[in-house]
């Protein structure tokens, strides 16, 4: 696979997680050590060990339905930079939605197109603490 | 402030942390509305409400002595990427070493020399848990 541009690179990640297709993922990451992977509350996967975390977990049944919403997008010749909130497709959990993630996304610029070089996913914050007023409950 | 490399800005940067210095910090940021800082748990802020956000952190006396290890080290041209450990040099509470915070500092070159970009931390997993074995705690 070549990727033209950094969207199209990132467009095959989300694609990938959504298939749970490991051979789509490994065509998407620069290939060289430098390539970090840091999903939520998980150890640093960095250089080829990337493809095999995403073996692993597509192996285990893993797809995940992430709608995405760009917060900042910085494109230079060589890297460009996506800010994120992803937002999953099961946003509901037990009756509450879920808070969406933040994931920064830095593409690199090689001799054959765009690869995925850095993404690292950070919590949001919990939302505010429902006041109550009156007997009833607000958002503050 | 003109700083000639991506780790003078790094350098700076944890610099004011240490001594909480607002006007340190703000020299150390690129100007743009692009500018993200993105802090432990906390919403995502950027452009010109960065330098607000640290002289309220300095305000109320915030000061943060953090030693970096680096993981990742990436330079390029215009653009460099640093992935980096923070310890607390307070790596302690109520007996337990905190977990290091994994941070993302991108920096980009401009026409007066090297400013940080972007900055994004994101907890590091919890440890293994211990394990019980013959009435005597192990980590496993």
């Amino acid at each position: 696979m070549q990727f033209a541009t950094p969207q199209d690179v990132e467009d095959a990640y989300y694609d990938a997680l959504e298939t749970g297709d490991a051979q789509a993922m490994a065509s998407i990451w620069d290939a060289s050590e430098d390539a970090v992977c840091l999903l939520p509350m998980t150890p640093l996967v960095t250089g080829a060990r990337i493809q095999r975390l995403w073996q692993a977990i597509f192996e285990q049944g893993g797809t995940f339905d992430i709608q995405v919403r760009h917060l900042i997008w910085i494109e230079g010749e060589e890297v460009a930079i996506h800010l994120v909130e992803e937002h999953s497709g099961q946003d509901q959990h037990e009756g509450q939605a879920l808070a969406p993630i933040y994931a920064t996304n830095v593409f690199r610029r090689g001799p054959d197109g765009w690869r995925l070089l850095l993404h690292q996913n950070s919590p949001t914050p919990p939302p505010p603490p429902a006041v109550p007023t009156n007997g009833r409950t607000a958002v503050a």
